[in-house]
């Protein structure tokens, strides 16, 4: 099927809009590059002589890192554009900044950025093609991606599989998009945490809500982690990291209501005995590093289709 | 004449001390670059294995994120060198900074420094070439190139024009660089602003002084705009932004005074609704995103005529 | 004799492991990529393909940009990972940034830190080869290497020299890597500094301690100062940088008491008046910019051993 598929986006904003087939072609994509990270030699001129600027107005760490290997993987010429010594910081708009860059002539800008549906604005004014990796609370398409590859790589399949996903439901960046990705492809997504985490309108998406872990991931295949930001502990949405813990980390205990062959996620940074055990984190039934290793897979594999875009249209 | 022109500088400065053939060169230079940033494969392999310190002392969206991609459209090794992470920090001086990176046989600098003559000064330390990046108030040359490159294309000369400057005229980083370039190629200057922000020596530049906007841009060829930094508003040199607006923002009504083909400059970021309103900015006569395009092909081509330099050297 | 050797680390984590015959490969094989740094295209294709990650916790200069332009001119693709914008200040362990950095499958990793061992705990836990860019006042061994490279070339051995070094002796990050090495290699080392400056333990480590600059200087083939960190002022180690000059900083009248062909090094960035008259460290006995552009020749050298062992072992 993927070889009959052709990627025809400009852009990749968010999973809503993404059709099966389109994921699957990513998916697909991803497989062959993860074996150039392998080689002794990890580079190919796919991407030689093309331009993409990683424009991140929020910090982070993994995601950043894994596109710009990506992107020195493909042989493409990345610029990392400083938000701190940027003209923002003088006043200029988003749009005036990214028409700015677009001048340069990037073949495709990478977005971060706080306010959700900025990538979008960004990709209905330039011609460069636009991924998004992270806008706020609302998709964070690569992520989702990355969490799907790992799970067909170990499940041999995306759908009728049972996925709890434990934790900020309402912050968490990576939550709406692995929801999109794992319902169209047939899968039943159970949502746990604190009330004071779980947005209102969340069961609109197709998921079952639920407030306790043990209920949520009874029988599951999947379980996804999610990081506990301790910064908002000041907003009181939980008591303590201890509390917090007793009522919705995971342990090595209540892991045995969860099938046998259950696999562990967590989209990082972790904090070890808050939202997970350390045991937990690094045992067997753990797949969190090959998240990782995945992330520059897929980012390869969405730079390349986007590219292809790219290229068909000049 | 360009074809028999030989570059002999090692270090490009400022627009003062150049003769008007050797303008001509870069930007004829520049011309033949633009085609490399339309293909689809951007990049060439003329300044391979050539080593470029990007060295900016003061924050710079355009100017750094253009040298960067022309470094990388040429092939060259860039190093950008952090100001915040840097020894300067602690408490080196700039000289021993530069002799150091100096010793680690760079072939090109790019230097930007709040104080005036400090790219001269290393210049004249280095055996490097040293360009220019903007030192305070005293010259931006390669802004004033590629704002010649924009004119040249759209005006088919750059002699018998009227190019009327209006705004920051004693801040601005751009305005003497463009002076001197415009009236060595045989335009004529006039630069309008209010009273507090006109440097009471500026007339010895040759230019005409106004500080009325509608008598400056009557039948001018080229207006370029000046950025007001808000941050100096403290300094109270002028009353609001309200007021500049009235007094010196460009408006669609207001530039009916000027040619018919007139062309609209600003070197970005703006202030829209403070020195230009956003109709004048978006409209038809600006060639701001066309600036933006052409400092990449100027800065290719500086790069390209210094390292000639270097390698003849050598 | 280095010829037949075969470097077989995994890791460069300090001199204190390492046979003299290791420091004499590294020695000798930065002696052939010395030339590269003299060519007109300064890079080889040695590491094409291999992912270099630069993970620094601390600011440096030199050090980081030595690195930088060593990857560079070997044709690896280095990534830079930001201390301030990373997950660290999120809260996450060294080892979990550590773990997720190799699972996106890097050859080398260079890491500062402020930590005493933290390279080696990395080491343990990677695959990658760790490269120890400083940890603390504990080791750092590429600064030691391209001393011993500038001694080398200056007096054609390492053996028999008598080696004066001055200053902060505590806190110095260079000194104990280099006593390592000195003393390995059949030189003498006289330290001197201030009491305060002087830790206890320190003659354990085979070198005369003094508290005397002249004493500790008469009849030396090698003079190493230190930097003064002016930033522990406000610990009172020393009553004033006035005072501290008077005792033990090096001008040309006291150095009458050193050999006649005496050498004058400082790992930079250096107080000049301070710890070193301006006119010694300009003068015609100074190899301190040496020691710089041998810098980049131990880095290459070290990525290339390195990266060699990372080959054999795929």
């Amino acid at each position: 099927m993927s070889t009959e598929f052709h990627w025809s986006r400009k852009d990749l904003l968010g999973i809503a809009e993404l059709e099966p087939e389109e994921i699957t072609a990513v998916l697909d994509a991803a497989e062959s590059f993860q074996e150039v990270s392998a080689r002794a030699i990890k580079k190919v001129p796919t991407l030689r002589g093309q331009t993409v600027v990683n424009l991140f107005f929020e910090a982070s760490t993994r995601t950043r890192s894994s596109f710009e290997i990506a992107q020195k993987r493909l042989s493409a010429d990345g610029l990392n554009f400083s938000v701190s010594g940027s003209s923002l910081t003088k006043g200029e708009s988003l749009v005036d900044t990214a028409l700015t860059l677009q001048a340069m002539a990037p073949d495709l800008i990478v977005i971060r950025h706080a306010y959700p549906g900025a990538p979008q604005m960004l990709a209905r004014r330039l011609a460069a093609g636009v991924i998004n990796a992270g806008d706020g609370a609302h998709e964070h398409p690569t992520q989702a991606l990355l969490d799907a590859l790992t799970i067909r790589e170990r499940k041999g399949r995306l759908d009728g599989l049972k996925v709890a996903i434990i934790g900020d439901i309402e912050h968490c960046r990576v939550v709406r998009s692995n929801i999109h990705l794992l319902t169209k492809m047939g899968s039943e997504v159970v949502v746990a945490g604190p009330r004071t985490m779980m947005p209102a309108a969340i069961a609109k998406l197709g998921v079952t809500v639920s407030y306790d872990l043990d209920e949520a991931i009874a029988d599951a295949d999947v379980i996804m982690m999610l990081r506990i930001q301790l910064e908002r502990q000041s907003k009181m949405l939980f008591p303590s990291t201890r509390e917090y813990f007793r009522l919705f980390g995971l342990t090595r205990a209540r892991l045995q209501a969860a099938k046998d062959d259950v696999i562990i996620m967590h989209p990082g940074p972790m904090n070890r005995g808050v939202e997970i055990a350390s045991d937990v984190a690094d045992g067997s039934d753990s797949v969190i590093l090959e998240q990782v290793s995945n992330g520059v897979a897929i980012r390869m594999a969405v730079l390349y289709l986007l590219a292809g875009v790219r290229q068909a249209v000049a």
